[in-house]
């Protein structure tokens, strides 16, 4: 088996180099000193690389198994792998001291989730679904529900999960059926079924708290019928102790492509006397209150599949390093290694180079989450908060699509021993694959991005960031080395700002043909420009900052591919993300008279 | 479960329409009349749809079982759907009468693998590599291992293998070690190791021919020291009648990401005594006859991505057309189905240009086989193999790159329910995952394209097909209503043209790093933006055709959408091929740079 080594030293490269870590110095965050930020990724690496990687292919084999009394277990060493993680204080890291949590910034938290989804993305699941209850909790629950749930949810003895899919109702979460029903006592009996709950039944924590998204049976339909309701599995005695056991249950779990490691559960509430729930938040705000956590786990989800890209990075790596076969053109060697070969070269460096340019990505999207949430200055929030807005979508959709291309690519590296699966590398490819799915498929992130966070400021946040990518591309244009790809980087910036415009004045138009189809038609071509766009921009900064470096005589082996990363990404990537302007530009009368009936 | 519906019109369009059958009248094919090819195509498609199809998903759960005797049981029901296919004659469609087949053009026996393929492409594999074996043994078999070995092949009675890969010797068979011990009586005694046999140990066929690459002991190094040698299963007497077993045996099964139906075997030769085995064709030749079956072999491993991308339309088409969710905005209509929406749209357009424009592609290339086989006149036939040549690789690397994403888009179209396994979605990602790999990776196409082909007659083959391409986008340009069709193929030309150009100089070049490496960095570039225009060529021809049929009135529906096919896979899907050209212009510097060990 490949071990799995976390991208440590990448991971510091973009908090101190391209972020500046040192420097930001955020209210709150004063004892987050870079020499604590390194030992604490290298201590996660070791979670990461000694604990929940070695269980990843076995995991995938075993996968989990639902008992007849409703009862899930996970795979052999999972439970134990998570205790460890609880145990080592990971899951508060990035919960605010005041919740008892040890609020590290949010850039070093999600370095700290990439290490762990890239070692055992179906075990990492459960904490992220913990951290989106937290967040919830934290900012909607009363202060009793707080009380009660949010120290045992921290300290990761008890998992929490999100209730939102029913057969019926999916992207469209205003369909949702689920009853609760008031009782006397202040409290909900919930019935209803829910599909596709993550760990939403496991033996790995001592209890589970669902929040569900429900209706009262007075509720009007719609959006505005919907709250949410937490359910523990175990209620909750007024001491904190466990009480009997809720009503609900496991009915299934799903037989899937991938995580094979992550039980994915139908939850049915209500089978007998009604599931006992708590209204969290205000009634009928249910879907602005998960929306709060949705935006963090859409964060997370793209973090996730930048995880399982470094992974297929390395499985692919090896593989090229040790496999001999074929002639080198350059060295006329017939024992050379496959790495030697350009065509295998390609697939690597695109591989790497797309890992990076993510990662550097999502990371810069988590630095706005803590100005947005850390600056001092009331503007300051503001406007980091409208970056993150704009962001989170690219990142989720961007960083998923990619991760799965780059996966396929680890693949197809590996020739014929890619297909067997032993190997690994179908693994990180089957698994990959759910992420443009969950949280909002990768179809909704684009609307998110087209529609509504592009027409509400006139695209005032998006048009901030391409001022910024034509900076890079000034300072990259203005030496000598880097003038091709500042070039490149000001052509991509050109056509996402004029893609931009295109987008805006379809949604400004009120004929929904003209209008609101148009922003659809428009939206995944618009999200994968901008993806590449932003990327590109970052690895343009690495390659000043990889070059500032070489000039001052540091680290070469690092900065030196650090710089082949950014030349590919700029000037062999970016083309092909380029070409989404002229795909928009190419309007949508195709897609308008599209009937599938004929096709 | 998706009942699978064989394409059968959309065939009849390209051969009837786009490739002209009716007045094609090759010689030897006289009696293949379009009433009769109709006759083939709806009766394939009946096997396909009612025998084949159905056991696709429960041969994939089941898999094939290795017994601890060695013998290796395929799924329930394939064994049976197997002989169906045999009895019914369709093993010899394309085999020429003179050796006992009914002699069918390559057009009309693509088009039905494409069929069979789409339908249970496991399956299909069996009688896929079978053909190879009749192709290398009418070519290059004695008169003898003719007359013994084609017929029960031809009448599907017995199957064949094609034995390359070793541990050691994958895409390098320059390295295959396996011996051949001459005997007395002429015959040889094989041992070693073979790996990755498709279909080389099962319980469907009375025997099985293996065709297997290997070294005579006194052999020189290399190329030059490998033969060709036929190995039966059971030893075959003098009569005809089946004798001993042989001492080749099946010591594993892979577990695999895709194609669980079809066994891949580790084949053990001369565990004993020595596998007997007769040299087929020359000594020290075995690698060139066995190319004589793969070239023809890859265009079949495209036919069989366009299969799988084809079930995966019907799939997605279904399933929007079935699901309701959202509010079109067009109707306002809350209850509308997800083929209402521009997104979803674009990706099931997308699935269908693409899949229609690669088998236009892959069906223009097997009438040019035909031409290559049967044209009356020398010149005629030289010309069209010259072409073939070229088509080959890209049939092969483009339609199954392709295949992927397209089975890929057809698991999102799908949402949550496209990453359960019972939805069928994910199995035709996972079975299509396999198509870039085997019969030569995708890398090697390119290679053989950008390298061989095109450096051997300076681009002349390449270069007539783009100045078909060029008369296309001219005829398009003249009409008024797809002028924007024209510019864009005219500009795919130019661009394909132009890249050609940089390849070709590049392989005009002696230095290795320039020269070698260069055509190797350009080479998969070259083969997508090749792929790109000939198949948005393709689907400007659909074009013209469709208008010429729409103004007399004809099939209002199927033309209209064949008509957005063209729009979106000229307009939207083209640009993407054509950044290509710009990946190839950023030439090759980050990839010779490029140090795998510093990543």
């Amino acid at each position: 088996m490949i071990p799995f080594a976390a991208p440590v030293r990448d991971l510091r490269f973009v908090l101190e180099e391209l972020l500046d870590y040192g420097s930001l110095s955020l209210p709150g965050f004063e004892e987050a000193s870079p020499d604590l930020v390194e030992a604490v990724l290298e201590e996660a690496a070791k979670l990461a690389g000694e604990v929940w990687a070695p269980l990843n292919a076995s995991g995938d084999r075993q996968g989990c198994t639902r008992r007849d009394d409703g009862s899930v277990s996970v795979p052999d060493g999972f439970s134990e792998a998570y205790r460890a993680y609880a145990e080592g204080g990971w899951n508060g890291i990035g919960v605010s001291e005041a919740l008892g949590g040890q609020g590290l910034p949010e850039v070093v938290a999600s370095s700290v989730q990439e290490m762990l989804h890239g070692a055992n993305m179906a075990l990492g699941l459960c904490p992220m679904l913990t951290a989106g209850a937290i967040e919830a909790l934290a900012h909607h629950g009363s202060d009793e529900q707080r009380a009660i749930y949010l120290p045992k949810l921290i300290e990761g003895s008890w998992t929490g999960t999100m209730n939102l899919t029913e057969p019926q109702a999916g992207s469209d979460l205003s369909k949702v059926r689920t009853r609760a029903v008031p009782q006397e006592d202040g409290s909900y009996r919930l019935f209803g079924q829910k599909i596709y709950i993550t760990w939403g039944e496991h033996d790995a924590a001592e209890n589970i708290i669902h929040l569900v998204l429900a209706r009262k049976p007075d509720a009007p339909e719609g959006n505005r019928g919907i709250s949410l309701f937490l359910v523990p599995k175990f209620l909750v005695d007024e001491d904190g102790s466990l009480g009997e056991r809720n009503d609900v249950t496991c009915a299934s779990i799903e037989h899937k492509l991938g995580i094979h490691g992550s039980p994915t559960c139908t939850l049915s509430f209500g089978e007998n006397d009604g599931a006992i729930g708590y209204l969290v938040g205000e009634e009928g705000r249910g879907l602005n209150h998960m929306f709060t956590m949705m935006n963090e786990a859409r964060h997370k989800v793209g973090i996730q599949g930048i995880g399982v890209a470094e992974r297929a990075c390395q499985h692919a790596f090896a593989y090229a390093l040790d496999r001999t076969q074929g002639r080198s053109p350059r060295s006329g060697r017939s024992d050379c290694t496959i790495s030697d070969h350009l065509d295998v070269r390609r697939m690597l460096l695109s591989m790497r180079a797309r890992t990076d340019a993510l990662r550097a990505l999502a990371l810069t999207c988590a630095a706005q989450l803590d100005l947005a949430r850390h600056a001092a200055d009331d503007a300051e929030r503001a406007a980091a908060q409208a970056r993150v807005d704009v962001l989170i979508p690219v990142v989720k959709a961007f960083s998923t699509d990619q991760a799965v291309e780059i996966a396929s690519l680890g693949v197809q590296v590996h020739g014929g021993m890619g297909f067997i699966e032993e190997t690994g590398a179908a693994q990180l490819l089957r698994d990959a694959r759910i992420a443009p799915i969950y949280e909002g498929t990768n179809g909704i992130q684009a609307l998110d991005l087209a529609g509504r966070k592009l027409q509400r400021d006139g695209g005032a946040a998006l048009a901030g960031l391409i001022d910024e990518v034509e900076a890079t591309a000034a300072a990259l244009e203005a030496s000598a080395e880097h003038i091709e790809l500042g070039r490149s980087l000001a052509g991509g910036a050109a056509d996402l700002r004029a893609a931009m415009a295109l987008v805006l004045e379809a949604g400004a138009d009120p004929d929904p043909e003209r209008g609101a189809d148009a922003v659809q038609a428009y939206a995944t071509p618009l999200l994968s420009l901008a993806g590449h766009v932003l990327c590109a921009w970052q690895m343009g900064r690495a390659a000043l900052k990889a070059s500032a470096a070489m000039a001052e005589g540091r680290e070469e082996p690092f900065y030196s591919a650090k710089r082949q990363s950014a030349d590919y990404a700029i000037r062999q990537w970016l083309p092909v993300g380029r070409a989404q302007r002229a795909v928009i530009e190419a309007g949508m009368a195709s897609l308008a008279a599209f009937d599938a009936t004929a096709h």
